[in-house]
């Protein structure tokens, strides 16, 4: 294809926009072809001088070859990065995923020395798979306090829900990461962890004062940037009390006035992606764009049109609108942090290191809970098995030990998911239709973990009064919660004394490996298990 | 890793040993490591002189770096070899997925220059993307003859249903696969299509007699070798007639006698692997392969254990059972075709061609059914849609046309499959439990072609009887199956005039986007879905 780059202002200008690829090298493999660019259409942009790309999807192994044709493609040093504040593998298969940070938040209450420098190491693990795959910029650490467990988006990929642990926590992360020569990312700015909807459907309004946040959102974030964050991710939040016209990501009241001047930032300023709801559903892409650059951005993330956005910049800026000192401010702000992050490795080496691997397993194995009780000692039943099915990577790859283990002991696995046939009737104290699942003791495994998207369709679902009635009829053989802290908080109080019961906060195989063996505590699974495997 | 090579008669027996491993790169992302050798085992193995490895699962990039590393591990020239019978995206992921053969079987009847066509330039699309992937050995064509519409294993796999189209449209299939460098495989000797149990599970056992099979089974196989085909596959099936002891992988009077002599073949025999339930349950690993050598395999595929196949081989030969001048003709075979194959390429070319992906198409639309009814013009409803969980490449990654069409038409998708609650209940006229779907017309859409490991548990489920019933309490908005078309031939019967169904051989987003933009066939569907996949 041949190249026909833009003008000089147009290219700088494009410099400053990141838009949206798969990680896979074939088109028809993008997995959201209404957001992810085709080949043709990314070349196009690369050669007019975008500066960023956001890759989702695929695996570790093709994504590192991913990474060097988007470099051949491109005439300029490129941000190329990715949503892998959970781990490489959160997004691409193969690297590793590891257990979500509010895990370590908790263990931070108890074990606070423990959890930072699991935490640490978190970061340095991250980083450096991001840079063996040839990312140079990792979208994390999430710098949110989830002080409403109803929070929908942010959740378990916040470090905690409380000020002191998150900054703590952010920190050791930061320092991790720094050393891998990757660039990091604090975000959402000024905080979107005390929200009860999305912003990917919809705009979120928190009621908070700038003291209010002073006192407990901004905390974080001083802190990552006093570690040396490269870069701050605004939320699509409206915020009345700081301005009542424009969300966060907008506002020059909160990124210049409260960040660049207030918190004294002076690295990158990123959007969240433009085209959420949240904002494109109010606001035209060139439009949206401009607003954020008036209010202090540096880069566009994901603008719904990227030739439009690209246009309605450099029409303010030939207009006056904006300075050309601003522009280069920008610019030169992505150049310093470019000069900052490691060199693409022109090798390809394998994705996961043994020390990284045991990582994996010790954040498991330090998070898990289980109940203190004998283990299921039942040679048949039902396992009826929740599964959450939006996660990019799925945890059911493989063996999926949740439904082989049980298997192996005689019960029968029942998969459900929210779109299948319901397993619920309209009764309020018993709203398992249990006549659909079939005779014998339910051993109940749940992959919940409030996903972005969803709205709240997970925590509709009775699973109270199902665990009550299941006891009721003493068909409740055992219970794990994978995900969310919360559903556990809540379904623990509904167990009898003597059901044993798990939580793991990762869903990961190897996480559910572990819960089952213990759950299953007898020689013959244990046995079954290790043959099955081997 | 340090390579303890194995001494001289061992190493030369390994030479004709094929173990299998993943197509991923680590070993975690394993999905059989029940049979898929780790990275430590296949390291050893290959230093120890084994000389080919089958692999499985993975994504098509990964696989050209897989097979790389293997090359690197082994000290002698490998065979690499897949079940890609469909086309390598049907085991790797990003590379081109056909339709069935059987689906070119069909056409054959009308339009036999069209399917032979066809036939020959599906074989050279799966030879060429073998090479790049790093491949050099594919397990096609298959030659068996789907007389048996019951067959669970081989069904859909099939050429077509007598042997004058399956021996037309194997060797257009071995014409294309022969310019490409790879090496073919003929398979399964003497001929699976007339059983109705599947040797994964057990033995099926064949009445047939020595005529009969000259007469029918063996037709494909002779014109298969005529054309040059370079390896015969055996089946795991009893021919009583034949040999009452011995299953044909095993069978002296089948390989030597009749493929060997009569058909005069000289190319490598290999075993199906002999880790398959209808042997493993029989015979010991080392007696297997010493029987299926000794019966004139040239080559063991998967022994339940590498190392005791290679030692019960060896001891044969100290013994003196067997003769040095067998194991050298086995060895020459062997060396023989590896002179044919191209050399490996050290590049990773791009997995797919405009011109393959265009040959996808062409076979989606050419051996499309549709019946010539107005569409659907419901504005709301059920999209039932029942998959088939066990596809290695699952058609529903991406944006999964078969849900997100009916969605946007403002149908609500019910995806049902094997292990979730059963929309079943037992009233034989009325077998859908319609209150646990919801209320509306029901588009149903059912992913189903008999794979094999499934028994007969698809073909139980009455859809005969739930399409009357949708029918009776006009109910049913529309038809689709995708895969089997005796499913296909069973249920239109069943369809009253006038009700818009369709069906298609492939499962693949392409195809499902075919249909049901046909039967959607208004405006407002097709730009729907133009603007969101756009």
């Amino acid at each position: 294809m041949s190249c026909n780059p833009a003008n000089g202002l147009r290219q700088q200008v494009a410099e400053l926009i990141l838009v949206r690829a798969s990680g896979y090298l074939n088109d028809r493999q993008r997995r959201y072809p209404l957001w992810e660019l085709s080949n043709a259409e990314l070349q196009r942009c690369l050669c007019q001088g975008v500066g960023g790309v956001i890759l989702l999807g695929g695996g570790a192994v093709e994504l590192q070859q991913r990474t060097l044709m988007l470099r051949r493609w491109s005439n300029r040093r490129l941000l190329i990065c990715a949503d892998v504040e959970e781990g490489v593998g959160q997004r691409f298969e193969g690297a590793s995923w590891l257990v979500p940070p509010l895990a370590l938040g908790r263990l931070y209450q108890n074990h606070p020395k423990q959890a930072l420098l699991l935490a640490e190491r978190y970061g340095h693990c991250i980083g450096s798979q991001a840079h063996r795959c040839g990312l140079n910029w990792v979208l994390g650490p999430v710098c949110d306090i989830n002080n409403n467990p109803a929070n929908p988006v942010i959740n378990v990929r916040a470090w905690g829900e409380d000020s002191a642990s998150v900054s703590a926590l952010v920190t050791a992360f930061q320092r991790g990461l720094s050393t891998t020569g990757v660039l990091s990312c604090a975000k959402h700015f000024p905080g979107h962890g005390d929200t009860t909807s999305d912003s990917h459907l919809g705009l979120p309004v928190l009621p908070h004062t700038r003291d209010r946040l002073k006192e407990v959102e901004l905390l974080p974030f001083r802190e990552a940037i006093a570690a040396g964050v490269d870069s701050v991710m605004t939320a699509h939040l409206l915020l009345p009390e700081l301005d009542s016209d424009h969300p966060a990501s907008l506002s020059k009241a909160i990124l210049t006035d409260l960040l660049r001047v207030d918190l004294d930032f002076d690295g990158l300023i990123v959007t969240d992606a433009l085209v959420m709801e949240a904002v494109a559903m109010r606001y035209g892409a060139a439009e949206a764009a401009v607003l954020a650059f008036e209010a202090g951005a540096d880069l566009i993330l994901m603008p719904a049109d990227t030739d439009a956005a690209i246009t309605g910049l450099c029409d303010a800026f030939r207009s006056g609108r904006f300075s050309q000192a601003r522009l280069q401010a920008s610019l030169q702000r992505r150049h310093r942090a470019l000069e900052r992050v490691m060199k693409p490795l022109q090798t390809m080496p394998p994705i996961t290191s043994d020390a990284e691997q045991a990582l994996e397993q010790e954040l498991i194995t330090t998070c898990l809970h289980i109940t203190p009780n004998a283990g299921i000692d039942i040679a048949r039943g039902i396992n009826l098995v929740r599964v959450d099915s939006v996660s990019p990577c799925s945890p059911f790859y493989g063996i999926a030990p949740a439904l082989r283990l049980p298997e192996l002991q005689g019960f029968q696995s029942l998969v459900i998911h929210g779109q299948g046939v319901s397993p619920w009737q309209s009764q309020d104290d018993s709203p398992l239709a249990l006549n659909r699942l079939g005779e014998g003791p339910v051993l109940l495994q749940l992959f919940l973990r409030g996903n972005p998207f969803r709205g709240q369709q997970d925590s509709r679902e009775p699973w109270s009064a199902a665990v009550r009635q299941l006891q009721r009829l003493n068909r409740l053989a055992g219970l794990v919660i994978y995900g969310s802290p919360y559903i556990w908080d809540e379904l623990k109080t509904a167990l009898k004394p003597g059901i044993p019961a798990a939580y793991s906060p990762g869903q990961m195989p190897e996480a559910q490996q572990q819960v089952l063996i213990a759950l299953f505590n007898n020689a013959k699974t244990t046995t079954a298990y290790a043959n099955f495997t081997s």
